[in-house]
Protein backbone atom coordinates (compact mmCIF):
# COMPACT_ATOMS: atom_id res chain seq x y z
CA UNK A 1 0.00 0.00 0.00
CA UNK A 2 1.35 3.35 -1.34
CA UNK A 3 -1.27 5.45 0.47
CA UNK A 4 0.40 6.76 3.97
CA UNK A 5 -1.51 10.15 3.85
CA UNK A 6 -4.00 10.64 7.32
CA UNK A 7 -5.95 12.79 6.44
CA UNK A 8 -6.97 15.42 9.55
CA UNK A 9 -10.69 16.51 10.63
CA UNK A 10 -9.68 20.33 10.73
CA UNK A 11 -11.13 22.24 7.58
CA UNK A 12 -8.41 24.86 8.10
CA UNK A 13 -5.42 22.39 6.87
CA UNK A 14 -7.11 22.42 3.21
CA UNK A 15 -6.57 24.84 1.25
CA UNK A 16 -9.50 24.31 -1.06
CA UNK A 17 -13.08 23.78 -0.36
CA UNK A 18 -15.27 22.55 -3.56
CA UNK A 19 -19.17 22.61 -2.52
CA UNK A 20 -21.00 19.55 -4.40
CA UNK A 21 -25.39 19.28 -3.26
CA UNK A 22 -25.89 16.04 -3.21
CA UNK A 23 -28.89 14.48 -6.39
CA UNK A 24 -31.38 12.03 -5.38
CA UNK A 25 -29.81 9.32 -7.84
CA UNK A 26 -26.98 9.32 -5.27
CA UNK A 27 -29.18 8.04 -2.55
CA UNK A 28 -29.35 4.25 -1.96
CA UNK A 29 -32.55 2.18 -0.27
CA UNK A 30 -30.92 3.19 3.09
CA UNK A 31 -32.50 6.33 2.41
CA UNK A 32 -28.27 8.24 2.88
CA UNK A 33 -25.64 8.54 0.02
CA UNK A 34 -24.69 5.46 -1.36
CA UNK A 35 -20.81 4.91 -0.59
CA UNK A 36 -19.67 4.52 -4.00
CA UNK A 37 -21.47 7.92 -5.32
CA UNK A 38 -18.24 9.35 -2.54
CA UNK A 39 -15.92 8.42 -5.42
CA UNK A 40 -17.07 10.80 -8.34
CA UNK A 41 -17.59 13.96 -5.46
CA UNK A 42 -13.82 13.49 -4.96
CA UNK A 43 -12.82 13.21 -8.47
CA UNK A 44 -15.10 16.70 -8.90
CA UNK A 45 -13.26 18.33 -6.61
CA UNK A 46 -10.13 17.42 -7.35
CA UNK A 47 -10.47 18.47 -10.75
CA UNK A 48 -11.72 21.67 -9.84
CA UNK A 49 -8.56 22.03 -7.09
CA UNK A 50 -6.59 21.20 -10.22
CA UNK A 51 -8.12 24.73 -12.43
CA UNK A 52 -7.94 26.32 -8.83
CA UNK A 53 -4.38 26.02 -8.79
CA UNK A 54 -3.75 27.06 -12.60
CA UNK A 55 -3.60 23.69 -14.16
CA UNK A 56 -6.50 21.97 -15.66
CA UNK A 57 -7.18 18.82 -16.20
CA UNK A 58 -8.73 18.95 -19.60
CA UNK A 59 -4.85 20.47 -20.32
CA UNK A 60 -3.50 17.29 -18.67
CA UNK A 61 -5.58 15.23 -20.90
CA UNK A 62 -4.96 17.42 -23.94
CA UNK A 63 -0.87 17.11 -23.34
CA UNK A 64 -1.75 13.03 -23.62
CA UNK A 65 -1.43 12.77 -19.85
CA UNK A 66 -4.04 10.93 -17.25
CA UNK A 67 -4.11 10.99 -13.68
CA UNK A 68 -4.95 7.42 -13.17
CA UNK A 69 -6.29 6.67 -9.56
CA UNK A 70 -4.15 4.16 -8.17
CA UNK A 71 -5.79 3.75 -4.67
CA UNK A 72 -8.64 5.11 -2.97
CA UNK A 73 -9.65 4.81 0.61
CA UNK A 74 -12.67 6.54 1.84
CA UNK A 75 -13.62 6.15 5.89
CA UNK A 76 -18.13 7.06 6.42
CA UNK A 77 -18.66 8.79 9.09
CA UNK A 78 -21.83 10.53 8.87
CA UNK A 79 -24.01 9.60 6.61
CA UNK A 80 -25.01 12.29 3.93
CA UNK A 81 -28.64 12.86 2.72
CA UNK A 82 -30.43 13.91 -0.39
CA UNK A 83 -30.23 17.76 -1.00
CA UNK A 84 -27.09 18.37 1.33
CA UNK A 85 -24.40 20.34 0.57
CA UNK A 86 -21.45 18.94 1.13
CA UNK A 87 -17.72 20.96 1.26
CA UNK A 88 -15.13 18.83 0.09
CA UNK A 89 -11.67 20.42 1.33
CA UNK A 90 -9.17 19.08 -0.80
CA UNK A 91 -5.38 18.75 -0.72
CA UNK A 92 -2.56 17.81 -2.62
CA UNK A 93 -1.44 15.90 0.49
CA UNK A 94 2.19 14.18 -1.00
CA UNK A 95 4.20 13.91 -4.15
CA UNK A 96 6.82 11.03 -4.86
CA UNK A 97 8.61 10.44 -7.46
CA UNK A 98 6.33 9.12 -9.54
CA UNK A 99 3.11 9.28 -7.89
CA UNK A 100 1.03 12.06 -5.85
CA UNK A 101 -1.29 11.59 -2.80
CA UNK A 102 -4.68 13.69 -2.33
CA UNK A 103 -6.30 13.76 1.01
CA UNK A 104 -10.31 15.29 1.74
CA UNK A 105 -12.07 16.25 3.79
CA UNK A 106 -16.14 16.49 3.50
CA UNK A 107 -18.23 17.74 5.77
CA UNK A 108 -22.40 18.53 5.90
CA UNK A 109 -23.21 22.12 7.59
CA UNK A 110 -19.18 21.95 8.84
CA UNK A 111 -19.78 18.77 10.76
CA UNK A 112 -17.17 15.80 9.47
CA UNK A 113 -18.81 13.30 7.15
CA UNK A 114 -16.20 11.48 5.49
CA UNK A 115 -12.36 11.35 5.07
CA UNK A 116 -10.64 10.11 2.12
CA UNK A 117 -7.08 9.89 0.31
CA UNK A 118 -6.78 9.08 -3.17
CA UNK A 119 -3.04 8.04 -4.75
CA UNK A 120 -2.71 8.85 -8.43
CA UNK A 121 0.16 8.14 -11.14
CA UNK A 122 0.60 10.12 -14.03
CA UNK A 123 -0.27 7.73 -17.58
CA UNK A 124 0.49 8.42 -21.22
CA UNK A 125 -2.65 8.20 -24.02
CA UNK A 126 -1.26 4.33 -24.31
CA UNK A 127 -1.83 3.65 -19.92
CA UNK A 128 2.03 3.30 -19.82
CA UNK A 129 3.37 5.37 -16.99
CA UNK A 130 4.61 8.78 -17.22
CA UNK A 131 6.49 11.08 -15.32
CA UNK A 132 4.27 13.81 -12.87
CA UNK A 133 3.87 17.12 -14.29
CA UNK A 134 7.22 19.29 -12.47
CA UNK A 135 4.80 21.99 -11.13
CA UNK A 136 2.57 19.42 -8.69
CA UNK A 137 6.03 18.90 -6.30
CA UNK A 138 5.85 22.70 -5.86
CA UNK A 139 2.38 23.06 -4.85
CA UNK A 140 3.21 20.40 -1.68
CA UNK B 1 -38.92 12.17 -33.15
CA UNK B 2 -37.42 9.00 -35.41
CA UNK B 3 -38.66 6.67 -32.12
CA UNK B 4 -42.06 5.03 -33.20
CA UNK B 5 -42.13 1.67 -32.11
CA UNK B 6 -44.77 -0.03 -29.38
CA UNK B 7 -42.92 -2.20 -27.29
CA UNK B 8 -46.16 -4.80 -26.32
CA UNK B 9 -46.07 -6.11 -23.11
CA UNK B 10 -46.01 -10.13 -24.15
CA UNK B 11 -43.16 -11.82 -23.59
CA UNK B 12 -43.15 -14.20 -26.36
CA UNK B 13 -43.35 -11.07 -28.89
CA UNK B 14 -39.19 -11.11 -27.74
CA UNK B 15 -37.16 -13.38 -29.58
CA UNK B 16 -34.36 -12.62 -26.52
CA UNK B 17 -34.15 -12.64 -23.04
CA UNK B 18 -31.59 -11.52 -20.49
CA UNK B 19 -31.93 -11.76 -16.32
CA UNK B 20 -29.87 -9.04 -14.42
CA UNK B 21 -29.93 -8.56 -10.33
CA UNK B 22 -30.64 -5.38 -9.37
CA UNK B 23 -27.87 -4.18 -7.06
CA UNK B 24 -28.15 -2.35 -4.02
CA UNK B 25 -26.37 0.63 -5.68
CA UNK B 26 -28.90 1.17 -8.03
CA UNK B 27 -31.76 1.39 -5.29
CA UNK B 28 -32.73 5.27 -4.24
CA UNK B 29 -34.31 7.24 -1.55
CA UNK B 30 -37.63 6.01 -2.78
CA UNK B 31 -36.86 2.03 -1.71
CA UNK B 32 -36.99 1.35 -5.11
CA UNK B 33 -35.03 1.11 -8.47
CA UNK B 34 -33.81 4.36 -9.59
CA UNK B 35 -34.59 5.53 -13.32
CA UNK B 36 -31.98 6.17 -14.42
CA UNK B 37 -30.22 2.83 -13.20
CA UNK B 38 -32.56 1.13 -16.31
CA UNK B 39 -30.61 2.87 -18.91
CA UNK B 40 -27.38 0.26 -18.18
CA UNK B 41 -30.24 -2.42 -17.55
CA UNK B 42 -31.20 -1.84 -21.79
CA UNK B 43 -27.31 -1.59 -22.68
CA UNK B 44 -26.38 -4.34 -20.58
CA UNK B 45 -29.13 -6.43 -22.78
CA UNK B 46 -28.52 -5.03 -26.36
CA UNK B 47 -24.67 -5.95 -25.42
CA UNK B 48 -26.11 -9.50 -24.54
CA UNK B 49 -28.28 -9.51 -27.46
CA UNK B 50 -25.93 -9.11 -29.68
CA UNK B 51 -23.24 -11.12 -28.72
CA UNK B 52 -26.27 -14.06 -28.89
CA UNK B 53 -26.71 -12.83 -32.43
CA UNK B 54 -23.01 -13.21 -33.63
CA UNK B 55 -22.39 -10.03 -33.75
CA UNK B 56 -20.70 -8.86 -30.26
CA UNK B 57 -20.24 -5.59 -29.74
CA UNK B 58 -16.61 -5.89 -29.01
CA UNK B 59 -16.71 -6.23 -32.27
CA UNK B 60 -17.92 -3.79 -33.91
CA UNK B 61 -16.01 -1.35 -31.78
CA UNK B 62 -12.88 -3.10 -33.00
CA UNK B 63 -13.98 -2.07 -36.39
CA UNK B 64 -14.49 1.14 -35.48
CA UNK B 65 -18.01 1.46 -35.07
CA UNK B 66 -20.05 2.29 -32.24
CA UNK B 67 -23.81 2.37 -32.20
CA UNK B 68 -24.28 5.27 -30.69
CA UNK B 69 -28.07 5.77 -28.66
CA UNK B 70 -29.91 9.16 -30.26
CA UNK B 71 -32.77 8.43 -28.42
CA UNK B 72 -34.38 6.62 -25.67
CA UNK B 73 -37.46 6.70 -24.18
CA UNK B 74 -38.66 4.94 -20.50
CA UNK B 75 -41.66 3.67 -19.36
CA UNK B 76 -42.07 2.96 -15.56
CA UNK B 77 -44.85 0.68 -14.81
CA UNK B 78 -44.22 -0.55 -11.45
CA UNK B 79 -41.43 -0.13 -9.46
CA UNK B 80 -38.04 -2.97 -8.82
CA UNK B 81 -36.41 -3.52 -5.75
CA UNK B 82 -33.16 -4.43 -4.41
CA UNK B 83 -32.80 -8.34 -5.84
CA UNK B 84 -35.34 -8.52 -7.87
CA UNK B 85 -34.23 -10.12 -11.34
CA UNK B 86 -35.30 -8.23 -14.24
CA UNK B 87 -35.91 -10.25 -17.22
CA UNK B 88 -35.18 -7.74 -19.47
CA UNK B 89 -36.77 -9.17 -23.39
CA UNK B 90 -35.44 -7.41 -25.95
CA UNK B 91 -35.92 -7.17 -29.75
CA UNK B 92 -34.42 -5.27 -32.96
CA UNK B 93 -37.27 -3.69 -33.77
CA UNK B 94 -37.30 -1.66 -36.89
CA UNK B 95 -34.04 -0.62 -38.75
CA UNK B 96 -34.12 2.04 -41.24
CA UNK B 97 -31.69 3.29 -43.67
CA UNK B 98 -29.11 5.40 -40.90
CA UNK B 99 -31.26 4.07 -37.70
CA UNK B 100 -32.29 1.64 -35.61
CA UNK B 101 -34.58 0.61 -33.14
CA UNK B 102 -34.57 -1.70 -29.87
CA UNK B 103 -37.41 -2.24 -28.04
CA UNK B 104 -37.51 -3.72 -24.04
CA UNK B 105 -39.96 -5.37 -22.02
CA UNK B 106 -38.67 -5.53 -18.44
CA UNK B 107 -40.33 -8.12 -16.30
CA UNK B 108 -39.47 -9.16 -13.01
CA UNK B 109 -41.19 -12.85 -11.63
CA UNK B 110 -43.58 -12.44 -15.14
CA UNK B 111 -44.89 -9.05 -14.15
CA UNK B 112 -44.84 -6.07 -16.64
CA UNK B 113 -42.45 -3.21 -14.80
CA UNK B 114 -41.14 -1.38 -17.67
CA UNK B 115 -41.28 -1.02 -21.43
CA UNK B 116 -39.07 1.08 -23.91
CA UNK B 117 -37.06 2.08 -27.20
CA UNK B 118 -33.48 3.19 -27.63
CA UNK B 119 -32.73 4.15 -31.03
CA UNK B 120 -29.59 4.00 -32.54
CA UNK B 121 -27.30 5.08 -35.15
CA UNK B 122 -23.74 3.72 -36.20
CA UNK B 123 -20.71 6.32 -35.76
CA UNK B 124 -17.39 6.31 -36.60
CA UNK B 125 -14.42 6.31 -34.35
CA UNK B 126 -14.30 10.25 -34.62
CA UNK B 127 -18.09 10.63 -34.13
CA UNK B 128 -18.96 10.90 -37.74
CA UNK B 129 -21.80 8.89 -38.61
CA UNK B 130 -21.09 6.24 -41.10
CA UNK B 131 -23.45 2.92 -42.52
CA UNK B 132 -24.78 0.72 -40.62
CA UNK B 133 -23.85 -2.93 -40.57
CA UNK B 134 -26.01 -5.02 -43.58
CA UNK B 135 -26.33 -8.16 -41.45
CA UNK B 136 -28.60 -5.69 -38.73
CA UNK B 137 -31.25 -5.46 -41.68
CA UNK B 138 -31.65 -9.22 -41.86
CA UNK B 139 -32.40 -9.71 -38.45
CA UNK B 140 -35.70 -7.67 -38.38
CA UNK C 1 -47.57 7.28 -23.33
CA UNK C 2 -48.82 9.97 -21.84
CA UNK C 3 -46.20 11.81 -23.22
CA UNK C 4 -46.80 14.46 -25.40
CA UNK C 5 -45.00 17.37 -24.95
CA UNK C 6 -41.89 18.18 -27.70
CA UNK C 7 -39.26 20.61 -26.31
CA UNK C 8 -38.37 23.73 -28.40
CA UNK C 9 -34.76 24.46 -29.10
CA UNK C 10 -35.17 27.83 -27.88
CA UNK C 11 -33.74 28.45 -24.80
CA UNK C 12 -35.65 31.63 -24.65
CA UNK C 13 -39.13 29.40 -23.94
CA UNK C 14 -37.90 27.88 -20.66
CA UNK C 15 -38.39 29.61 -17.37
CA UNK C 16 -35.58 28.79 -15.45
CA UNK C 17 -31.85 27.73 -16.37
CA UNK C 18 -29.39 25.41 -14.27
CA UNK C 19 -25.65 24.90 -14.80
CA UNK C 20 -24.22 21.11 -14.41
CA UNK C 21 -19.89 20.64 -15.18
CA UNK C 22 -19.51 17.04 -16.49
CA UNK C 23 -17.51 14.81 -14.13
CA UNK C 24 -15.29 12.49 -15.63
CA UNK C 25 -16.95 9.67 -13.71
CA UNK C 26 -19.91 10.93 -16.48
CA UNK C 27 -18.15 9.77 -19.62
CA UNK C 28 -17.64 5.89 -21.43
CA UNK C 29 -15.29 4.63 -23.39
CA UNK C 30 -16.85 6.92 -26.31
CA UNK C 31 -15.15 9.57 -24.85
CA UNK C 32 -18.17 11.29 -24.08
CA UNK C 33 -20.84 11.35 -21.69
CA UNK C 34 -22.59 8.19 -20.98
CA UNK C 35 -26.44 8.40 -22.45
CA UNK C 36 -27.57 7.52 -19.23
CA UNK C 37 -25.78 10.23 -17.21
CA UNK C 38 -28.26 12.74 -19.00
CA UNK C 39 -31.14 11.61 -16.19
CA UNK C 40 -29.33 12.71 -13.62
CA UNK C 41 -28.79 15.91 -14.71
CA UNK C 42 -32.47 16.29 -15.87
CA UNK C 43 -33.24 15.11 -12.16
CA UNK C 44 -30.90 17.57 -10.88
CA UNK C 45 -32.39 20.85 -12.96
CA UNK C 46 -36.19 19.46 -11.64
CA UNK C 47 -35.00 19.84 -8.07
CA UNK C 48 -33.02 23.13 -8.43
CA UNK C 49 -36.88 24.33 -10.37
CA UNK C 50 -38.76 23.23 -7.73
CA UNK C 51 -36.30 24.74 -5.23
CA UNK C 52 -36.53 28.25 -7.51
CA UNK C 53 -39.87 27.94 -7.40
CA UNK C 54 -40.69 28.17 -3.59
CA UNK C 55 -41.51 24.61 -3.56
CA UNK C 56 -38.36 22.69 -2.33
CA UNK C 57 -38.70 18.56 -3.30
CA UNK C 58 -37.31 18.20 0.24
CA UNK C 59 -40.74 19.62 1.33
CA UNK C 60 -42.49 17.48 -0.47
CA UNK C 61 -40.54 14.47 0.67
CA UNK C 62 -41.08 15.20 4.29
CA UNK C 63 -45.01 16.06 3.51
CA UNK C 64 -44.55 12.42 2.79
CA UNK C 65 -44.90 12.92 -1.44
CA UNK C 66 -42.57 11.68 -4.07
CA UNK C 67 -42.75 13.30 -7.38
CA UNK C 68 -42.13 9.82 -8.92
CA UNK C 69 -41.15 9.33 -12.87
CA UNK C 70 -43.33 7.56 -14.86
CA UNK C 71 -42.07 8.11 -18.25
CA UNK C 72 -38.67 9.82 -19.53
CA UNK C 73 -37.52 10.70 -23.13
CA UNK C 74 -34.60 12.02 -24.33
CA UNK C 75 -33.06 12.67 -27.67
CA UNK C 76 -29.40 13.31 -28.07
CA UNK C 77 -28.33 15.95 -30.93
CA UNK C 78 -24.91 16.43 -29.97
CA UNK C 79 -22.26 14.54 -27.91
CA UNK C 80 -21.29 16.28 -24.44
CA UNK C 81 -17.44 15.59 -23.21
CA UNK C 82 -15.62 15.90 -19.99
CA UNK C 83 -15.67 19.45 -18.13
CA UNK C 84 -18.64 21.04 -20.28
CA UNK C 85 -20.52 23.09 -18.82
CA UNK C 86 -24.19 21.86 -19.59
CA UNK C 87 -27.12 24.47 -19.10
CA UNK C 88 -29.98 22.81 -18.59
CA UNK C 89 -33.32 25.08 -19.50
CA UNK C 90 -36.03 23.60 -17.85
CA UNK C 91 -40.24 24.02 -17.51
CA UNK C 92 -43.08 22.62 -16.16
CA UNK C 93 -44.80 22.28 -19.80
CA UNK C 94 -47.94 20.56 -18.78
CA UNK C 95 -50.47 19.72 -15.73
CA UNK C 96 -53.21 16.96 -16.06
CA UNK C 97 -55.42 15.42 -13.23
CA UNK C 98 -52.79 12.99 -12.12
CA UNK C 99 -49.16 13.50 -13.95
CA UNK C 100 -46.80 16.65 -14.49
CA UNK C 101 -44.43 16.84 -17.23
CA UNK C 102 -41.73 18.81 -17.51
CA UNK C 103 -39.38 19.65 -20.51
CA UNK C 104 -35.99 20.19 -20.73
CA UNK C 105 -33.52 21.92 -23.48
CA UNK C 106 -29.68 20.76 -22.83
CA UNK C 107 -27.48 23.50 -24.05
CA UNK C 108 -23.35 23.63 -24.23
CA UNK C 109 -22.20 26.89 -25.43
CA UNK C 110 -25.36 27.91 -26.19
CA UNK C 111 -25.57 25.00 -28.62
CA UNK C 112 -28.47 22.42 -28.27
CA UNK C 113 -26.64 19.21 -27.24
CA UNK C 114 -30.25 17.33 -26.27
CA UNK C 115 -33.92 17.91 -25.35
CA UNK C 116 -35.57 15.81 -23.27
CA UNK C 117 -39.27 15.39 -21.41
CA UNK C 118 -40.57 13.84 -17.77
CA UNK C 119 -43.67 12.28 -16.81
CA UNK C 120 -44.68 12.63 -12.92
CA UNK C 121 -46.96 11.72 -10.68
CA UNK C 122 -47.22 12.27 -7.09
CA UNK C 123 -47.12 8.93 -5.11
CA UNK C 124 -47.31 8.76 -1.22
CA UNK C 125 -44.77 7.15 1.09
CA UNK C 126 -46.29 3.36 0.65
CA UNK C 127 -45.69 3.65 -2.93
CA UNK C 128 -49.13 4.58 -4.07
CA UNK C 129 -50.75 7.26 -6.30
CA UNK C 130 -51.63 10.53 -4.50
CA UNK C 131 -53.28 14.07 -5.59
CA UNK C 132 -50.90 16.41 -7.27
CA UNK C 133 -49.72 19.53 -5.36
CA UNK C 134 -52.35 22.34 -5.94
CA UNK C 135 -49.88 24.95 -6.55
CA UNK C 136 -48.45 22.98 -9.42
CA UNK C 137 -51.34 23.61 -11.71
CA UNK C 138 -50.68 27.51 -11.05
CA UNK C 139 -47.01 27.46 -12.64
CA UNK C 140 -47.79 26.29 -16.26
CA UNK D 1 -8.48 3.34 10.56
CA UNK D 2 -10.11 -0.04 11.62
CA UNK D 3 -9.23 -1.39 7.98
CA UNK D 4 -6.23 -4.00 8.41
CA UNK D 5 -6.93 -6.77 6.16
CA UNK D 6 -4.40 -7.58 3.51
CA UNK D 7 -5.84 -9.16 0.85
CA UNK D 8 -3.69 -11.92 -1.23
CA UNK D 9 -3.29 -12.33 -4.87
CA UNK D 10 -3.96 -16.04 -4.50
CA UNK D 11 -7.65 -16.88 -5.70
CA UNK D 12 -7.40 -19.78 -4.14
CA UNK D 13 -6.91 -18.39 -0.81
CA UNK D 14 -10.89 -16.87 -0.88
CA UNK D 15 -13.88 -19.07 -0.89
CA UNK D 16 -16.07 -17.35 -3.30
CA UNK D 17 -16.02 -16.02 -6.51
CA UNK D 18 -18.39 -14.23 -8.74
CA UNK D 19 -18.20 -13.49 -11.92
CA UNK D 20 -19.41 -10.05 -14.08
CA UNK D 21 -19.18 -8.75 -17.13
CA UNK D 22 -18.59 -5.04 -17.44
CA UNK D 23 -20.93 -2.89 -18.87
CA UNK D 24 -19.95 0.06 -21.04
CA UNK D 25 -21.91 2.45 -18.78
CA UNK D 26 -19.15 1.64 -16.30
CA UNK D 27 -16.02 3.17 -18.69
CA UNK D 28 -15.03 6.00 -18.94
CA UNK D 29 -12.69 8.72 -21.63
CA UNK D 30 -9.71 6.73 -20.50
CA UNK D 31 -11.57 3.65 -22.26
CA UNK D 32 -11.46 2.19 -19.17
CA UNK D 33 -13.54 0.80 -15.99
CA UNK D 34 -13.93 4.22 -14.21
CA UNK D 35 -12.77 3.57 -10.37
CA UNK D 36 -15.86 4.55 -8.61
CA UNK D 37 -17.40 1.35 -10.57
CA UNK D 38 -15.66 -1.05 -8.68
CA UNK D 39 -17.62 -0.35 -5.80
CA UNK D 40 -20.57 -1.62 -6.77
CA UNK D 41 -19.00 -5.03 -8.16
CA UNK D 42 -17.76 -5.08 -4.27
CA UNK D 43 -21.31 -4.91 -3.24
CA UNK D 44 -22.62 -7.25 -5.62
CA UNK D 45 -20.11 -9.88 -4.71
CA UNK D 46 -20.57 -9.13 -1.03
CA UNK D 47 -24.72 -9.81 -1.44
CA UNK D 48 -23.74 -12.91 -3.28
CA UNK D 49 -21.29 -14.26 -0.86
CA UNK D 50 -24.17 -13.57 1.85
CA UNK D 51 -26.86 -15.62 0.07
CA UNK D 52 -24.15 -17.91 -0.72
CA UNK D 53 -23.76 -19.14 3.06
CA UNK D 54 -27.47 -18.88 3.36
CA UNK D 55 -27.77 -15.48 5.13
CA UNK D 56 -29.04 -13.28 1.86
CA UNK D 57 -28.93 -9.71 2.46
CA UNK D 58 -32.34 -9.28 1.71
CA UNK D 59 -33.11 -11.21 5.24
CA UNK D 60 -30.90 -9.09 6.86
CA UNK D 61 -33.07 -5.70 5.71
CA UNK D 62 -35.98 -7.34 6.43
CA UNK D 63 -35.02 -8.05 10.27
CA UNK D 64 -34.30 -4.01 9.89
CA UNK D 65 -30.55 -4.32 9.83
CA UNK D 66 -28.13 -2.74 7.38
CA UNK D 67 -24.95 -3.60 7.07
CA UNK D 68 -23.55 0.08 6.33
CA UNK D 69 -19.86 0.86 4.89
CA UNK D 70 -17.32 2.04 7.44
CA UNK D 71 -14.15 2.19 5.35
CA UNK D 72 -13.39 0.90 1.54
CA UNK D 73 -10.03 0.62 0.19
CA UNK D 74 -9.60 -0.20 -3.21
CA UNK D 75 -5.95 -0.84 -5.05
CA UNK D 76 -6.16 -0.95 -8.81
CA UNK D 77 -3.43 -2.71 -10.22
CA UNK D 78 -4.11 -3.30 -13.96
CA UNK D 79 -7.19 -1.85 -15.80
CA UNK D 80 -10.66 -3.31 -16.81
CA UNK D 81 -12.01 -3.09 -20.18
CA UNK D 82 -15.96 -3.43 -21.53
CA UNK D 83 -16.91 -6.55 -21.86
CA UNK D 84 -14.36 -8.13 -19.46
CA UNK D 85 -15.38 -10.93 -17.18
CA UNK D 86 -14.63 -10.19 -13.89
CA UNK D 87 -14.03 -12.41 -10.95
CA UNK D 88 -14.34 -11.40 -7.45
CA UNK D 89 -12.70 -13.43 -5.40
CA UNK D 90 -14.60 -12.71 -1.94
CA UNK D 91 -13.80 -13.67 1.69
CA UNK D 92 -15.12 -12.49 5.36
CA UNK D 93 -11.40 -11.74 6.65
CA UNK D 94 -11.94 -10.68 9.76
CA UNK D 95 -14.78 -9.94 12.44
CA UNK D 96 -14.64 -7.87 15.56
CA UNK D 97 -17.08 -6.91 18.27
CA UNK D 98 -18.81 -4.69 16.04
CA UNK D 99 -17.17 -4.43 12.98
CA UNK D 100 -16.22 -7.22 9.91
CA UNK D 101 -14.18 -7.09 7.30
CA UNK D 102 -14.23 -8.15 3.85
CA UNK D 103 -11.56 -9.05 1.85
CA UNK D 104 -11.60 -9.31 -2.48
CA UNK D 105 -9.30 -10.22 -4.89
CA UNK D 106 -10.41 -9.32 -8.69
CA UNK D 107 -9.24 -10.98 -11.95
CA UNK D 108 -9.73 -10.64 -15.28
CA UNK D 109 -8.41 -14.16 -17.00
CA UNK D 110 -6.68 -15.46 -13.89
CA UNK D 111 -4.78 -11.96 -13.89
CA UNK D 112 -5.01 -10.11 -10.56
CA UNK D 113 -6.75 -6.59 -11.57
CA UNK D 114 -7.69 -4.96 -7.70
CA UNK D 115 -7.63 -5.64 -4.43
CA UNK D 116 -10.27 -4.36 -1.63
CA UNK D 117 -11.25 -4.51 1.76
CA UNK D 118 -14.81 -2.92 3.28
CA UNK D 119 -15.29 -2.88 6.86
CA UNK D 120 -19.26 -3.04 7.70
CA UNK D 121 -20.77 -2.24 10.90
CA UNK D 122 -24.70 -3.42 11.46
CA UNK D 123 -26.88 -0.31 11.47
CA UNK D 124 -30.58 -0.64 12.42
CA UNK D 125 -33.30 0.82 10.43
CA UNK D 126 -33.41 4.54 12.46
CA UNK D 127 -29.24 4.15 11.12
CA UNK D 128 -27.98 3.58 14.79
CA UNK D 129 -25.08 1.03 15.43
CA UNK D 130 -26.48 -2.53 16.45
CA UNK D 131 -25.31 -6.17 17.20
CA UNK D 132 -23.45 -7.98 14.69
CA UNK D 133 -25.59 -11.02 13.24
CA UNK D 134 -23.91 -14.41 15.62
CA UNK D 135 -23.33 -16.66 12.59
CA UNK D 136 -20.78 -14.00 11.43
CA UNK D 137 -18.46 -15.08 13.72
CA UNK D 138 -18.47 -18.45 12.79
CA UNK D 139 -17.74 -18.22 9.17
CA UNK D 140 -14.19 -16.33 9.34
Amino acid sequence: MRLDVEPTLDARDYPFRHAIRVRFAETDAMGIVHHAAYLPYLEESRVAYLRHVGHPYTEWRAAGTNAAVLEVFVRYRQAMRFDDVVDVHTMLAKVSRATFQMAYLLTVADRPVATAVTVHGAVAADGRPTRLPGWLRELV
